[in-house]
């Protein structure tokens, strides 16, 4: 792509409420455009991002056998009242009426759908366990969005839910699903620590947060460095090696705000292994058995051919929200570097061009045609302006790797930058050979 | 994946408004389940073939340089009521209030939220033409939904914008959207005819309908064989061969009831060429020019300085719709056959089961371990059941071809089957390579 036809429509002059450097940076990028308070446009390079971290997602989520769908935007109360949520949920919902007087939502989550559907249609133990899940777009009628997409309104997620015949099997599931997500947040190139969360009225262990470090984040955490020491790896993807994976990740102290005592920490974590620090969640997982099945009637018959409420478990990824995430936790002193899994473009060739001199721009198109040909998704800065400035405009859209065309370039070697290190000069055999690794 | 793992949950009981054959097929083989009227949810099957589809839109839109980015499905009716469609558009538009009080909307269409998009950002002619388009669910609150996901509420469209300076320029666009749609519809092995649509007060003769031929379509077609004659491949992608090319094919006689005249269509067309048919819209491009850049003040400096409204026009496909639309096509004789492209697996085994000999299963099974090393995406029929219901449910299912297991295979020979024609005993190696193609 030729950076002067992208559609990368800056905003220059930042909204007040943009506090963050994440939302700072998607608006002066032109990765998003917010159309009213809280919901936003994804403008071609926003897209580009977001598009990648969904497929990594779904591949994670694939692997251990969840089966994608799609579930509307657009529910009926129906099934709400039914799980009683109708009247708990309060505003944040967006009540609809069509226009036949009929009562509608807007989906803030799934779980009545997904069991409307499975009642429906399985009845047997022998169709258990079960993994489906679905990335769909939800609404949250947040009464002061902010934070751009981080706590906005229209926002995407990947939800998965599970179905089993038991707590036992329900738990392998749950273990499933824990080495989905730290693989998906491995290949996200973020660091992601399973907290312990609350379990509430179900009760029980089955409840983490994944929270990612970044100090601009929204909750407190405390932590032992070692959690970042456990190699995924190193567990292979059986019932046995899981619960031991979830067990390894559990022993180890991690915990947020509510649930932090001083003496505990200092009791369980060495002085020099201790972290203290902000961070954001970007998942959530957790077995409610029949919280929902039950007053939903969602029965399957077990091997003696007894009813029994099918057990349940839920499982958030906020897709749009982990672009926001991901620019927290790696944008720093002015400078963004996208993980090369999720950057919008593989490498960025800036040429130094002038109005009297385009020949740095014409080795700048062969060397981006030679890419191509590679399947290197390239973006070429063709834009007429000083290099000064073109830097300064790098550093903020992250591409990790800079080809830079300009005096230096002889020999047919380029100077070849990796973002946050020194360049090199290299020929263009070389720097395929890097990119492609 | 084997079938008994598939999340497939079938509808026994065809409620009494499925009246079509698509939606039937699509309910008797799981691929979709209405959760209220005139919405559904996504089943696996269902989802493999509408993200195929998907994928190829997609594809085809990026050949002709279009950009894709993606527009929230709630706008604001501020912009609506700039352009003056709050008013008109009735009430198929679905109205929201939020918590705040403020007017929403899910929207059906988005012409007015690309144009608040676009003249936020772009100034100068220099930034044009640009083609921009996304993939999102839209909604129209249908006081009748009928005929499944063909007419349903909430549906999957991918909907393009250009944006041009002059007139001239603008058909330059569509000529390249009515060439991606061309192409498009090819690769979804459907034949779409363009067809001159009504341009109401805008004038000229830039809007076409692409219908397909299927005898349940709600639209009478009548048309010269000669259309089906004339091959995308032999046009270039420039300016004037595009132009060509929607020359040739509008110069060919094809219109629709509301255009059709018995004298004009006995004059032009030779009685042994005439085509008496029904069709099924999936798609429309329409130039209207500056219909909503002028209400909507979105204003371009051209060469000489001067503000001008910028030219726009639309162009959509219904992409769940085209589900339904493919089964229409494609679904005859009590048998269905999915187009290679977009079929929810590529080859499906069929083993002989019974309780005492499971020998053909795990023949069968090796095949499968086989064809996924080749990146052949494969169904294999694990399920305990007699070869005959088992026909009669991939009858339905519609994967295009069989690899039968059972009495007649011998000396590493299967029965290799595509729907629709004679079976042949072939090796597996030349099974690979059929497969391949």
């Amino acid at each position: 792509m030729h950076l002067s036809k992208l559609f990368i429509p800056v905003t220059k002059n930042l909204p007040a409420e943009a506090k963050i450097k994440s939302h700072q940076l998607m608006l002066r990028t032109g990765m998003i455009k917010q159309s009213s308070a809280g919901i936003y446009s994804w403008l071609p390079l926003g897209f580009k991002v977001m598009k990648k971290i969904e497929q990594i997602v779904r591949e994670e989520q694939n692997f251990i056998g969840a089966q994608e769908m799609l579930m509307p935007t657009i529910q009926s109360s129906e099934i709400w009242k039914e799980s009683g949520r109708y009247d708990d949920y309060g505003e944040e919902m967006l009540r609809i009426k069509d226009r036949q007087g009929r009562e509608m939502l807007y989906g803030p989550t799934n779980e009545e759908l997904i069991t409307d559907i499975f009642r429906s249609s399985v009845k047997s133990y022998k169709s258990l366990p079960q993994l489906l899940y679905h990335i769909q777009w939800k609404f949250r009628d947040e009464i002061r969005p902010r934070f751009g997409v981080m706590r906005c309104k229209e926002f995407y997620m990947k939800d998965a839910y599970s179905f089993d015949l038991s707590d036992e099997d329900a738990r392998k599931s749950y273990n499933k699903m824990f080495y989905s997500y730290l693989k998906t947040f491995e290949r996200l190139g973020l660091k992601a620590i399973p907290m312990a969360a609350d379990t509430g009225p179900i009760g029980g262990d089955l409840s983490h947060e994944f929270i990612i470090l970044a100090d601009t984040g929204e909750s407190q955490i405390y932590a032992d460095k070692d959690v970042f020491e456990i190699e995924i790896d190193k567990y292979n993807f059986d019932d046995k090696s899981l619960e031991k994976m979830r067990k390894d990740f559990t022993n180890i102290y991690a915990v947020t705000d509510d649930k932090f005592k001083e003496e505990e920490f200092n009791k369980r974590v060495k002085k020099e292994k201790q972290i203290k620090t902000k961070g954001i969640e970007v998942g959530h997982i957790f077995y409610f058995s029949d919280k929902y099945s039950k007053p939903m009637n969602c029965l399957i018959d077990d091997k003696d051919g007894k009813k029994t409420s099918v057990k349940m478990g839920s499982y958030g990824i906020g897709v749009s929200r982990l672009v926001g995430a991901t620019i927290e936790a790696n944008y720093n002193n002015n400078i963004m570097k996208w993980p090369k899994s999720i950057s919008p473009f593989d490498v960025v060739i800036i040429p130094s061009i002038s109005k009297n001199n385009k020949e740095n721009l014409e080795k700048a198109e062969k060397i981006y045609q030679e890419l191509k040909k590679q399947n290197i998704d390239v973006l070429l800065d063709d834009v007429e302006e000083n290099m000064s400035n073109k830097f300064k405009k790098h550093d903020l859209i992250g591409v990790p790797y800079q080809i830079i065309v300009g005096s230096k370039s002889e020999n047919e070697k380029y100077e070849f930058k990796e973002v946050n290190s020194k360049s090199e000069m290299l020929s263009l055999d070389k720097i395929k050979i890097k990119l492609k690794i």
